[in-house]
Protein backbone atom coordinates (compact mmCIF):
# COMPACT_ATOMS: atom_id res chain seq x y z
CA UNK A 1 0.00 0.00 0.00
CA UNK A 2 2.72 2.72 0.85
CA UNK A 3 5.14 1.21 -1.41
CA UNK A 4 4.93 3.56 -4.06
CA UNK A 5 6.04 6.22 -1.44
CA UNK A 6 8.64 4.02 0.17
CA UNK A 7 11.68 5.64 -1.40
CA UNK A 8 10.06 8.77 0.25
CA UNK A 9 10.11 7.05 3.47
CA UNK A 10 13.60 6.30 3.23
CA UNK A 11 14.83 9.82 2.56
CA UNK A 12 14.59 11.33 6.12
CA UNK A 13 16.60 7.74 7.65
CA UNK A 14 20.03 8.73 5.57
CA UNK A 15 20.87 12.04 8.26
CA UNK A 16 19.11 10.27 11.31
CA UNK A 17 20.44 6.54 10.76
CA UNK A 18 23.52 5.72 13.17
CA UNK A 19 25.04 2.41 12.55
CA UNK A 20 28.55 3.23 13.49
CA UNK A 21 28.84 5.23 16.74
CA UNK A 22 32.68 6.48 16.08
CA UNK A 23 31.89 9.24 13.80
CA UNK A 24 28.47 9.96 15.63
CA UNK A 25 28.58 14.27 17.01
CA UNK A 26 25.43 15.76 18.39
CA UNK A 27 26.57 19.09 16.93
CA UNK A 28 26.01 17.58 13.23
CA UNK A 29 21.97 16.85 14.36
CA UNK A 30 19.94 19.89 14.08
CA UNK A 31 16.85 20.04 16.71
CA UNK A 32 14.85 21.78 14.10
CA UNK A 33 15.56 19.92 10.58
CA UNK A 34 12.39 19.48 8.24
CA UNK A 35 14.16 18.01 5.32
CA UNK A 36 12.07 20.85 3.35
CA UNK A 37 8.91 19.39 3.46
CA UNK A 38 7.09 21.92 1.74
CA UNK A 39 3.48 20.86 3.00
CA UNK A 40 4.45 21.37 6.32
CA UNK A 41 2.24 19.34 8.70
CA UNK A 42 -0.80 18.67 6.23
CA UNK A 43 1.67 16.82 4.08
CA UNK A 44 3.35 14.78 6.68
CA UNK A 45 -0.36 13.87 7.81
CA UNK A 46 -0.59 12.29 4.78
CA UNK A 47 2.41 10.20 4.88
CA UNK A 48 2.32 9.34 8.40
CA UNK A 49 -1.28 8.06 7.31
CA UNK A 50 0.14 5.68 4.68
CA UNK A 51 2.86 4.31 7.09
CA UNK A 52 0.35 3.82 9.97
CA UNK A 53 -1.76 1.62 7.27
CA UNK A 54 1.63 0.04 6.17
CA UNK A 55 2.68 -0.99 9.10
CA UNK A 56 -0.63 -2.49 10.23
CA UNK A 57 -0.52 -4.55 7.49
CA UNK A 58 2.95 -5.52 8.57
CA UNK A 59 2.64 -6.33 11.92
CA UNK A 60 -0.19 -9.13 10.92
CA UNK A 61 2.33 -10.57 9.08
CA UNK A 62 5.14 -10.71 11.71
CA UNK A 63 2.45 -12.15 14.35
CA UNK A 64 1.40 -14.84 11.56
CA UNK A 65 5.15 -15.72 11.19
CA UNK A 66 5.71 -15.54 14.75
CA UNK A 67 9.58 -15.75 13.98
CA UNK A 68 11.10 -12.17 14.70
CA UNK A 69 10.59 -9.81 17.43
CA UNK A 70 10.73 -5.99 17.24
CA UNK A 71 12.22 -3.98 19.90
CA UNK A 72 11.36 0.32 19.34
CA UNK A 73 13.48 2.13 22.75
CA UNK A 74 12.37 5.72 23.04
CA UNK A 75 14.99 7.55 24.76
CA UNK A 76 14.53 12.11 25.32
CA UNK A 77 14.44 14.94 27.45
CA UNK A 78 11.36 15.72 28.98
CA UNK A 79 8.67 17.08 26.61
CA UNK A 80 10.47 16.15 23.84
CA UNK A 81 7.52 14.08 22.39
CA UNK A 82 7.98 10.56 23.19
CA UNK A 83 4.33 9.80 24.38
CA UNK A 84 2.61 11.71 21.47
CA UNK A 85 5.27 9.80 18.58
CA UNK A 86 4.28 6.38 20.64
CA UNK A 87 0.37 7.35 19.98
CA UNK A 88 0.51 8.87 16.81
CA UNK A 89 2.76 6.24 14.85
CA UNK A 90 1.37 3.00 16.69
CA UNK A 91 -2.26 3.83 16.74
CA UNK A 92 -4.10 1.39 14.16
CA UNK A 93 -1.28 -1.46 14.81
CA UNK A 94 -3.49 -4.09 16.65
CA UNK A 95 -2.71 -3.64 20.30
CA UNK A 96 -2.61 -7.52 20.31
CA UNK A 97 0.52 -7.68 18.69
CA UNK A 98 1.93 -4.44 20.41
CA UNK A 99 3.08 -4.08 24.13
CA UNK A 100 4.39 -0.58 25.73
CA UNK A 101 6.41 -0.27 28.50
CA UNK A 102 7.20 2.97 30.96
CA UNK A 103 10.03 2.34 32.55
CA UNK A 104 10.01 4.46 35.51
CA UNK A 105 12.02 4.69 38.80
CA UNK A 106 12.57 1.39 39.49
CA UNK A 107 11.28 -0.59 42.72
CA UNK A 108 12.97 -1.83 45.67
CA UNK A 109 12.63 -5.42 44.24
CA UNK A 110 14.20 -3.91 40.94
CA UNK A 111 17.15 -2.29 42.24
CA UNK A 112 17.99 -5.74 44.07
CA UNK A 113 18.70 -6.97 40.69
CA UNK A 114 21.16 -6.38 37.43
CA UNK A 115 20.35 -3.38 35.66
CA UNK A 116 18.90 -5.01 32.65
CA UNK A 117 16.64 -7.20 34.92
CA UNK A 118 13.64 -5.53 34.47
CA UNK A 119 13.74 -4.59 30.75
CA UNK A 120 14.69 -8.08 30.67
CA UNK A 121 11.30 -9.37 31.47
CA UNK A 122 9.52 -6.65 29.29
CA UNK A 123 10.97 -7.93 26.11
CA UNK A 124 8.57 -8.68 23.32
CA UNK A 125 7.64 -12.25 22.78
CA UNK A 126 8.26 -13.33 19.20
CA UNK A 127 5.71 -12.09 16.14
CA UNK A 128 5.23 -8.90 18.89
CA UNK A 129 6.59 -5.13 18.62
CA UNK A 130 7.82 -4.12 21.98
CA UNK A 131 8.04 -0.53 23.30
CA UNK A 132 10.60 0.89 25.84
CA UNK A 133 9.12 4.57 26.48
CA UNK A 134 12.34 4.79 28.33
CA UNK A 135 14.79 2.17 28.89
CA UNK A 136 18.19 0.32 30.18
CA UNK A 137 19.52 3.47 28.14
CA UNK A 138 18.88 5.38 31.94
CA UNK A 139 21.29 3.65 33.15
CA UNK A 140 24.04 5.69 31.69
CA UNK A 141 21.98 8.59 31.13
CA UNK A 142 20.27 9.85 34.28
CA UNK A 143 22.06 7.47 36.63
CA UNK A 144 25.67 8.64 35.11
CA UNK A 145 24.38 13.18 35.20
CA UNK A 146 22.68 11.99 38.73
CA UNK A 147 25.33 10.40 41.36
CA UNK A 148 22.59 9.55 44.56
CA UNK A 149 20.78 7.00 41.70
CA UNK A 150 23.87 5.12 41.53
CA UNK A 151 24.22 4.94 45.54
CA UNK A 152 20.70 3.64 45.16
CA UNK A 153 21.70 0.76 43.20
CA UNK A 154 23.18 -0.64 46.24
CA UNK A 155 26.52 -2.40 44.04
CA UNK A 156 29.07 -3.95 45.78
CA UNK A 157 32.34 -1.38 46.57
CA UNK A 158 34.62 -3.52 44.45
CA UNK A 159 32.79 -2.93 41.05
CA UNK A 160 32.10 0.46 40.97
CA UNK A 161 35.28 1.81 39.18
CA UNK A 162 35.82 4.52 36.97
CA UNK A 163 35.27 2.38 33.82
CA UNK A 164 31.30 1.57 35.12
CA UNK A 165 29.98 3.39 32.46
CA UNK A 166 32.05 2.47 29.24
CA UNK A 167 31.41 -1.05 31.18
CA UNK A 168 27.87 -0.36 30.95
CA UNK A 169 27.60 0.82 27.31
CA UNK A 170 29.91 -2.24 26.84
CA UNK A 171 27.32 -4.54 27.97
CA UNK A 172 24.39 -3.18 25.99
CA UNK A 173 25.91 -3.43 23.12
CA UNK A 174 26.84 -7.32 23.68
CA UNK A 175 23.19 -7.97 24.96
CA UNK A 176 21.83 -5.92 21.76
CA UNK A 177 23.88 -8.10 19.48
CA UNK A 178 22.50 -10.95 21.65
CA UNK A 179 18.81 -10.71 20.99
CA UNK A 180 19.76 -9.42 17.40
CA UNK A 181 20.72 -13.07 17.16
CA UNK A 182 18.42 -14.76 18.46
CA UNK A 183 16.05 -12.93 16.10
CA UNK A 184 14.77 -9.22 17.38
CA UNK A 185 14.61 -5.95 15.42
CA UNK A 186 16.12 -2.84 17.42
CA UNK A 187 15.45 0.48 17.01
CA UNK A 188 16.71 3.40 19.08
CA UNK A 189 15.40 6.54 18.94
CA UNK A 190 16.34 9.85 20.64
CA UNK A 191 14.32 12.81 19.93
CA UNK A 192 16.66 14.80 20.09
CA UNK A 193 14.36 18.47 20.98
CA UNK A 194 16.43 21.84 21.76
CA UNK A 195 16.60 23.53 25.49
CA UNK A 196 14.13 26.25 24.05
CA UNK A 197 11.77 23.98 22.30
CA UNK A 198 11.94 22.24 25.65
CA UNK A 199 10.78 25.67 27.71
CA UNK A 200 7.92 26.80 25.59
CA UNK A 201 6.50 23.01 25.88
CA UNK A 202 7.05 23.23 29.28
CA UNK A 203 5.69 27.21 29.87
CA UNK A 204 2.31 25.50 27.86
CA UNK A 205 1.85 22.49 30.20
CA UNK A 206 1.61 24.98 32.99
CA UNK A 207 -0.36 27.24 31.42
CA UNK A 208 -2.96 25.41 30.00
CA UNK A 209 -4.85 23.46 32.99
CA UNK A 210 -5.35 20.13 30.34
CA UNK A 211 -1.93 19.69 30.44
CA UNK A 212 -1.00 20.68 34.39
CA UNK A 213 -1.25 17.47 35.00
CA UNK A 214 2.11 16.16 32.30
CA UNK A 215 4.64 18.82 34.52
CA UNK A 216 6.10 17.22 37.22
CA UNK A 217 8.64 19.63 39.22
CA UNK A 218 11.46 16.74 38.88
CA UNK A 219 11.22 17.78 35.23
CA UNK A 220 12.81 21.08 35.97
CA UNK A 221 16.15 18.91 37.87
CA UNK A 222 16.86 17.51 34.69
CA UNK A 223 16.54 20.81 32.76
CA UNK A 224 19.15 22.14 35.38
CA UNK A 225 21.48 19.62 34.15
CA UNK A 226 20.96 20.23 30.25
CA UNK A 227 24.54 19.86 29.27
CA UNK A 228 25.35 17.19 31.03
CA UNK A 229 22.24 15.12 29.91
CA UNK A 230 23.57 16.43 26.42
CA UNK A 231 27.04 14.72 26.89
CA UNK A 232 26.09 11.63 28.65
CA UNK A 233 23.64 10.95 25.34
CA UNK A 234 26.85 11.63 23.20
CA UNK A 235 28.69 9.29 24.61
CA UNK A 236 26.08 6.48 24.80
CA UNK A 237 25.08 6.82 21.22
CA UNK A 238 28.98 6.60 20.34
CA UNK A 239 29.43 3.76 22.21
CA UNK A 240 26.19 1.74 21.35
CA UNK A 241 25.39 2.93 17.69
CA UNK A 242 25.82 -0.57 16.42
CA UNK A 243 24.71 -2.30 12.53
CA UNK A 244 22.47 -4.70 14.54
CA UNK A 245 20.92 -2.17 16.73
CA UNK A 246 21.55 1.49 15.30
CA UNK A 247 20.18 4.62 16.94
CA UNK A 248 18.04 6.74 15.19
CA UNK A 249 18.66 11.03 15.99
CA UNK A 250 15.31 12.38 15.41
CA UNK A 251 14.75 16.28 15.10
CA UNK A 252 12.00 16.91 17.51
CA UNK A 253 11.42 20.83 17.28
CA UNK A 254 8.75 19.71 15.59
CA UNK A 255 6.50 17.35 16.09
CA UNK A 256 5.08 16.20 13.07
CA UNK A 257 8.41 15.57 11.41
CA UNK A 258 9.65 13.76 14.59
CA UNK A 259 6.67 11.47 13.81
CA UNK A 260 7.21 11.17 10.15
CA UNK A 261 11.05 10.10 10.58
CA UNK A 262 10.11 7.45 13.33
CA UNK A 263 7.57 5.72 11.25
CA UNK A 264 9.71 5.94 8.24
CA UNK A 265 12.89 4.00 10.27
CA UNK A 266 10.04 1.49 11.33
CA UNK A 267 9.05 1.28 7.90
CA UNK A 268 12.60 0.26 6.27
CA UNK A 269 13.43 -2.26 8.92
CA UNK A 270 10.18 -4.48 9.03
CA UNK A 271 10.28 -4.26 5.03
CA UNK A 272 14.26 -5.28 4.81
CA UNK A 273 12.27 -8.57 6.71
CA UNK A 274 10.30 -9.10 3.87
CA UNK A 275 7.93 -10.28 5.80
CA UNK A 276 4.79 -13.17 4.45
CA UNK A 277 2.01 -14.98 5.61
CA UNK A 278 3.34 -18.82 6.56
CA UNK A 279 2.34 -20.60 3.83
CA UNK A 280 0.56 -24.04 4.81
CA UNK A 281 2.76 -27.27 3.06
CA UNK A 282 1.11 -28.90 0.00
CA UNK A 283 0.55 -31.72 2.52
CA UNK A 284 -1.86 -30.26 4.47
CA UNK A 285 -3.89 -29.20 1.46
CA UNK A 286 -5.89 -32.47 1.27
CA UNK A 287 -6.63 -32.46 5.16
CA UNK A 288 -7.97 -28.51 4.82
CA UNK A 289 -9.96 -29.56 2.05
CA UNK A 290 -11.84 -32.60 3.34
CA UNK A 291 -12.85 -29.83 6.89
CA UNK A 292 -14.13 -28.13 4.40
CA UNK A 293 -16.33 -30.72 3.22
CA UNK A 294 -17.41 -31.92 6.40
CA UNK A 295 -18.48 -28.30 7.25
CA UNK A 296 -20.48 -27.82 4.27
CA UNK A 297 -22.17 -31.28 4.17
CA UNK A 298 -22.94 -30.34 8.09
CA UNK A 299 -26.74 -30.20 9.19
CA UNK A 300 -28.08 -26.57 9.88
CA UNK B 1 34.87 -21.77 62.40
CA UNK B 2 36.17 -23.80 59.21
CA UNK B 3 38.88 -21.20 59.50
CA UNK B 4 41.14 -23.84 60.41
CA UNK B 5 40.52 -26.12 57.71
CA UNK B 6 40.04 -24.10 54.94
CA UNK B 7 43.50 -24.72 53.42
CA UNK B 8 42.25 -28.57 53.41
CA UNK B 9 39.14 -27.06 51.07
CA UNK B 10 41.14 -25.44 49.10
CA UNK B 11 43.75 -27.93 48.26
CA UNK B 12 40.98 -29.62 46.33
CA UNK B 13 39.88 -27.06 44.51
CA UNK B 14 43.44 -26.62 42.08
CA UNK B 15 42.61 -29.36 40.35
CA UNK B 16 39.09 -29.06 39.13
CA UNK B 17 38.74 -24.88 38.35
CA UNK B 18 39.16 -23.98 35.22
CA UNK B 19 39.02 -20.03 34.78
CA UNK B 20 40.90 -19.92 31.13
CA UNK B 21 39.01 -22.13 29.00
CA UNK B 22 41.81 -22.39 26.22
CA UNK B 23 43.67 -25.09 27.66
CA UNK B 24 40.88 -27.26 28.81
CA UNK B 25 40.65 -31.00 27.43
CA UNK B 26 38.18 -32.93 29.18
CA UNK B 27 41.03 -36.06 28.93
CA UNK B 28 42.59 -34.47 31.72
CA UNK B 29 39.65 -35.16 34.17
CA UNK B 30 39.32 -38.55 36.03
CA UNK B 31 36.00 -39.16 37.40
CA UNK B 32 37.18 -41.00 39.63
CA UNK B 33 40.04 -38.57 41.57
CA UNK B 34 39.73 -38.25 45.15
CA UNK B 35 43.10 -36.20 46.30
CA UNK B 36 43.99 -39.90 47.69
CA UNK B 37 41.47 -38.94 50.96
CA UNK B 38 42.72 -41.84 52.84
CA UNK B 39 39.62 -41.89 55.77
CA UNK B 40 37.19 -41.68 52.39
CA UNK B 41 33.31 -41.13 52.83
CA UNK B 42 33.40 -40.66 56.81
CA UNK B 43 36.59 -38.02 56.72
CA UNK B 44 35.00 -36.14 54.00
CA UNK B 45 31.83 -36.24 56.07
CA UNK B 46 33.53 -34.08 59.24
CA UNK B 47 35.23 -31.77 56.17
CA UNK B 48 31.59 -31.42 54.98
CA UNK B 49 29.47 -30.75 58.28
CA UNK B 50 32.37 -28.21 59.12
CA UNK B 51 31.52 -26.52 55.67
CA UNK B 52 27.81 -26.57 55.81
CA UNK B 53 28.15 -24.59 59.23
CA UNK B 54 30.56 -22.12 57.69
CA UNK B 55 28.63 -21.61 54.51
CA UNK B 56 25.31 -20.81 57.04
CA UNK B 57 27.12 -18.04 58.41
CA UNK B 58 28.42 -16.54 55.65
CA UNK B 59 25.07 -16.31 54.00
CA UNK B 60 24.35 -14.50 56.73
CA UNK B 61 26.53 -12.07 56.00
CA UNK B 62 25.83 -11.53 52.57
CA UNK B 63 22.30 -11.53 53.53
CA UNK B 64 22.88 -8.46 55.67
CA UNK B 65 25.13 -6.61 53.78
CA UNK B 66 22.67 -6.81 50.80
CA UNK B 67 25.08 -6.17 47.82
CA UNK B 68 26.22 -9.04 46.46
CA UNK B 69 24.32 -12.13 45.13
CA UNK B 70 25.91 -15.51 44.31
CA UNK B 71 25.06 -17.27 41.00
CA UNK B 72 25.76 -21.84 41.43
CA UNK B 73 24.90 -23.42 38.39
CA UNK B 74 25.25 -27.35 37.98
CA UNK B 75 25.54 -29.13 34.92
CA UNK B 76 25.73 -32.99 34.17
CA UNK B 77 24.28 -36.22 32.69
CA UNK B 78 21.51 -37.70 34.18
CA UNK B 79 22.40 -39.55 37.57
CA UNK B 80 25.54 -37.45 37.84
CA UNK B 81 24.50 -36.64 41.50
CA UNK B 82 23.30 -32.85 40.89
CA UNK B 83 20.11 -33.35 43.21
CA UNK B 84 22.48 -34.91 46.30
CA UNK B 85 24.93 -32.59 45.63
CA UNK B 86 22.64 -29.79 45.98
CA UNK B 87 20.61 -30.91 49.16
CA UNK B 88 23.97 -31.98 51.20
CA UNK B 89 25.91 -28.66 50.29
CA UNK B 90 23.59 -26.51 51.11
CA UNK B 91 21.04 -28.06 53.92
CA UNK B 92 21.84 -26.53 56.98
CA UNK B 93 21.89 -22.72 55.18
CA UNK B 94 18.50 -20.43 55.99
CA UNK B 95 15.94 -21.32 52.62
CA UNK B 96 15.20 -17.58 53.10
CA UNK B 97 18.56 -16.55 51.58
CA UNK B 98 18.87 -19.54 48.50
CA UNK B 99 16.59 -20.30 45.62
CA UNK B 100 17.07 -23.43 43.74
CA UNK B 101 15.83 -23.04 39.83
CA UNK B 102 15.25 -26.43 37.93
CA UNK B 103 15.06 -25.71 34.65
CA UNK B 104 13.32 -28.30 32.45
CA UNK B 105 11.89 -28.52 28.76
CA UNK B 106 10.66 -24.83 28.20
CA UNK B 107 6.99 -24.03 28.01
CA UNK B 108 5.84 -22.29 24.91
CA UNK B 109 5.90 -19.08 26.07
CA UNK B 110 9.69 -18.91 27.53
CA UNK B 111 10.18 -20.57 23.35
CA UNK B 112 8.65 -17.04 22.55
CA UNK B 113 11.82 -15.68 24.16
CA UNK B 114 15.34 -15.54 23.49
CA UNK B 115 17.18 -18.23 25.58
CA UNK B 116 18.50 -16.47 28.61
CA UNK B 117 15.10 -15.11 29.30
CA UNK B 118 13.56 -18.09 31.71
CA UNK B 119 16.97 -18.01 33.33
CA UNK B 120 16.98 -13.85 34.21
CA UNK B 121 13.59 -13.98 35.46
CA UNK B 122 15.31 -16.66 37.92
CA UNK B 123 18.80 -14.86 38.96
CA UNK B 124 19.17 -13.86 42.44
CA UNK B 125 18.49 -11.03 44.33
CA UNK B 126 21.23 -9.04 46.09
CA UNK B 127 22.15 -11.19 48.97
CA UNK B 128 20.76 -13.97 47.72
CA UNK B 129 22.14 -17.22 46.58
CA UNK B 130 20.79 -18.61 43.31
CA UNK B 131 20.81 -22.38 42.64
CA UNK B 132 20.33 -22.86 39.01
CA UNK B 133 19.75 -27.06 38.15
CA UNK B 134 20.56 -27.07 34.79
CA UNK B 135 20.67 -23.65 33.18
CA UNK B 136 20.96 -21.87 29.72
CA UNK B 137 24.00 -23.92 29.37
CA UNK B 138 21.38 -26.49 28.12
CA UNK B 139 21.04 -24.51 25.11
CA UNK B 140 24.79 -25.37 23.67
CA UNK B 141 24.74 -28.82 25.18
CA UNK B 142 21.28 -30.58 24.70
CA UNK B 143 19.99 -28.21 22.16
CA UNK B 144 23.36 -29.07 20.50
CA UNK B 145 22.83 -32.47 20.57
CA UNK B 146 19.04 -33.12 19.50
CA UNK B 147 18.35 -30.73 16.68
CA UNK B 148 14.91 -30.98 17.04
CA UNK B 149 14.82 -29.00 20.08
CA UNK B 150 16.58 -26.09 18.34
CA UNK B 151 13.90 -26.15 15.54
CA UNK B 152 11.13 -25.76 18.62
CA UNK B 153 13.03 -22.45 19.17
CA UNK B 154 11.14 -20.49 16.27
CA UNK B 155 14.08 -19.14 15.50
CA UNK B 156 14.05 -16.59 11.86
CA UNK B 157 15.81 -18.21 9.05
CA UNK B 158 18.96 -15.81 9.18
CA UNK B 159 19.98 -15.93 12.26
CA UNK B 160 20.53 -19.60 12.26
CA UNK B 161 23.77 -19.99 11.14
CA UNK B 162 26.59 -22.64 11.13
CA UNK B 163 28.37 -20.56 14.15
CA UNK B 164 25.07 -20.81 16.50
CA UNK B 165 27.33 -22.61 18.72
CA UNK B 166 29.91 -20.52 18.81
CA UNK B 167 27.83 -17.34 18.83
CA UNK B 168 25.68 -18.78 21.99
CA UNK B 169 28.81 -19.53 23.92
CA UNK B 170 30.04 -16.31 23.13
CA UNK B 171 26.85 -14.32 24.23
CA UNK B 172 27.01 -16.46 27.58
CA UNK B 173 30.47 -15.11 28.30
CA UNK B 174 29.12 -11.55 27.83
CA UNK B 175 26.74 -12.12 29.68
CA UNK B 176 28.21 -13.53 32.70
CA UNK B 177 30.63 -10.41 32.54
CA UNK B 178 27.92 -8.14 32.69
CA UNK B 179 26.10 -9.98 35.73
CA UNK B 180 29.95 -10.20 37.58
CA UNK B 181 30.33 -6.51 37.03
CA UNK B 182 27.05 -5.75 38.29
CA UNK B 183 27.64 -8.19 41.37
CA UNK B 184 26.99 -11.39 40.98
CA UNK B 185 29.64 -13.30 41.84
CA UNK B 186 29.21 -16.81 39.24
CA UNK B 187 30.72 -20.76 39.94
CA UNK B 188 29.84 -23.27 37.27
CA UNK B 189 30.33 -26.91 38.33
CA UNK B 190 30.17 -29.95 35.54
CA UNK B 191 29.62 -32.70 37.64
CA UNK B 192 32.26 -35.44 35.48
CA UNK B 193 30.34 -38.78 36.15
CA UNK B 194 31.69 -41.90 33.73
CA UNK B 195 29.66 -43.52 31.58
CA UNK B 196 29.69 -47.03 33.40
CA UNK B 197 29.21 -44.97 36.92
CA UNK B 198 25.92 -43.98 35.29
CA UNK B 199 24.85 -47.47 34.24
CA UNK B 200 25.27 -48.55 37.52
CA UNK B 201 23.16 -45.62 39.07
CA UNK B 202 20.82 -45.91 36.28
CA UNK B 203 20.72 -50.07 37.42
CA UNK B 204 20.07 -49.11 40.70
CA UNK B 205 17.32 -46.69 39.88
CA UNK B 206 15.56 -49.87 38.40
CA UNK B 207 16.40 -52.39 40.59
CA UNK B 208 15.01 -50.57 44.09
CA UNK B 209 11.14 -49.47 43.89
CA UNK B 210 11.68 -46.26 46.29
CA UNK B 211 14.17 -45.30 43.59
CA UNK B 212 11.91 -45.95 40.63
CA UNK B 213 10.53 -42.14 40.46
CA UNK B 214 13.94 -40.84 39.42
CA UNK B 215 14.14 -42.77 36.65
CA UNK B 216 12.66 -41.71 33.11
CA UNK B 217 12.66 -43.70 29.78
CA UNK B 218 14.50 -40.23 28.34
CA UNK B 219 17.22 -40.77 30.31
CA UNK B 220 18.71 -43.63 28.27
CA UNK B 221 18.12 -41.33 24.97
CA UNK B 222 20.92 -38.95 26.32
CA UNK B 223 22.99 -41.40 27.41
CA UNK B 224 22.43 -43.16 23.92
CA UNK B 225 23.97 -39.42 22.79
CA UNK B 226 27.11 -39.67 25.63
CA UNK B 227 29.69 -39.13 23.27
CA UNK B 228 28.39 -36.09 21.58
CA UNK B 229 27.68 -34.72 24.83
CA UNK B 230 31.13 -34.95 25.97
CA UNK B 231 32.57 -32.63 22.76
CA UNK B 232 29.71 -30.49 23.40
CA UNK B 233 30.40 -29.91 26.92
CA UNK B 234 34.10 -29.53 26.41
CA UNK B 235 33.68 -27.04 23.55
CA UNK B 236 31.19 -25.50 26.17
CA UNK B 237 33.72 -25.21 28.69
CA UNK B 238 36.41 -23.93 26.71
CA UNK B 239 34.71 -21.57 25.23
CA UNK B 240 32.96 -19.84 28.82
CA UNK B 241 34.99 -20.88 31.54
CA UNK B 242 36.81 -17.30 32.81
CA UNK B 243 37.78 -15.46 35.85
CA UNK B 244 35.06 -13.84 36.49
CA UNK B 245 32.85 -17.22 35.98
CA UNK B 246 34.95 -20.26 36.60
CA UNK B 247 34.01 -23.84 35.50
CA UNK B 248 34.52 -26.54 37.98
CA UNK B 249 34.75 -29.39 36.70
CA UNK B 250 34.25 -31.79 39.42
CA UNK B 251 34.79 -35.94 39.79
CA UNK B 252 31.33 -37.23 40.27
CA UNK B 253 32.26 -41.51 40.47
CA UNK B 254 32.01 -40.81 44.36
CA UNK B 255 29.31 -38.92 45.79
CA UNK B 256 31.22 -37.79 48.79
CA UNK B 257 33.85 -36.13 46.89
CA UNK B 258 31.58 -34.53 44.56
CA UNK B 259 29.97 -32.52 47.65
CA UNK B 260 33.31 -32.24 48.55
CA UNK B 261 34.60 -30.15 46.51
CA UNK B 262 31.77 -28.13 45.76
CA UNK B 263 31.45 -26.96 49.07
CA UNK B 264 34.88 -26.09 49.01
CA UNK B 265 34.44 -23.98 45.88
CA UNK B 266 31.53 -22.37 47.32
CA UNK B 267 33.48 -21.54 50.58
CA UNK B 268 36.83 -20.37 48.71
CA UNK B 269 34.67 -17.90 46.35
CA UNK B 270 32.90 -16.24 49.65
CA UNK B 271 36.02 -16.55 51.18
CA UNK B 272 37.41 -13.73 48.76
CA UNK B 273 34.09 -11.47 49.33
CA UNK B 274 35.60 -10.93 52.75
CA UNK B 275 32.21 -10.51 54.09
CA UNK B 276 30.90 -9.04 56.82
CA UNK B 277 28.11 -6.93 59.12
CA UNK B 278 26.98 -4.26 58.21
CA UNK B 279 28.35 -1.82 60.64
CA UNK B 280 25.62 1.44 61.91
CA UNK B 281 27.81 4.72 62.01
CA UNK B 282 28.31 6.28 64.84
CA UNK B 283 25.50 9.71 64.14
CA UNK B 284 22.71 6.36 65.12
CA UNK B 285 24.28 5.03 67.87
CA UNK B 286 22.39 8.07 69.79
CA UNK B 287 19.30 7.40 67.79
CA UNK B 288 19.56 3.25 68.87
CA UNK B 289 20.83 4.20 72.45
CA UNK B 290 17.40 6.81 72.64
CA UNK B 291 15.23 3.86 71.65
CA UNK B 292 16.82 1.24 73.62
CA UNK B 293 15.86 3.93 77.14
CA UNK B 294 12.15 4.29 75.60
CA UNK B 295 11.50 0.98 75.80
CA UNK B 296 13.17 -0.09 78.80
CA UNK B 297 11.20 2.76 80.34
CA UNK B 298 7.81 1.62 79.21
CA UNK B 299 5.36 0.77 81.47
CA UNK B 300 4.83 -3.16 81.00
Amino acid sequence: MADASRPRFKQFIGRTKITDGAKFDLKDHKTDWTDGITGGKSEAAGLLDEGVRWLAEEQEKLYAQDRWSVLLIFQAMDAAGKDGTIKHVMSGVNPQGVHVTSFKSPSAEELDHDFLWRCNRALPERGRIGIFNRSYYEEVLAVRVHPAYLEGQKLPEPVLTKDIWKQRCEDICAYERYLARNGTVILKFFLNVSKAEQKKRFVERLTDPEKHWKFSPTDLKSRGHWDEYMKAYQDAIRRTATPWAPWYVVPADQKWFTRLVVSSAIIEALSSLNLSYPTVPASRHVELEEARKRLLAEDD
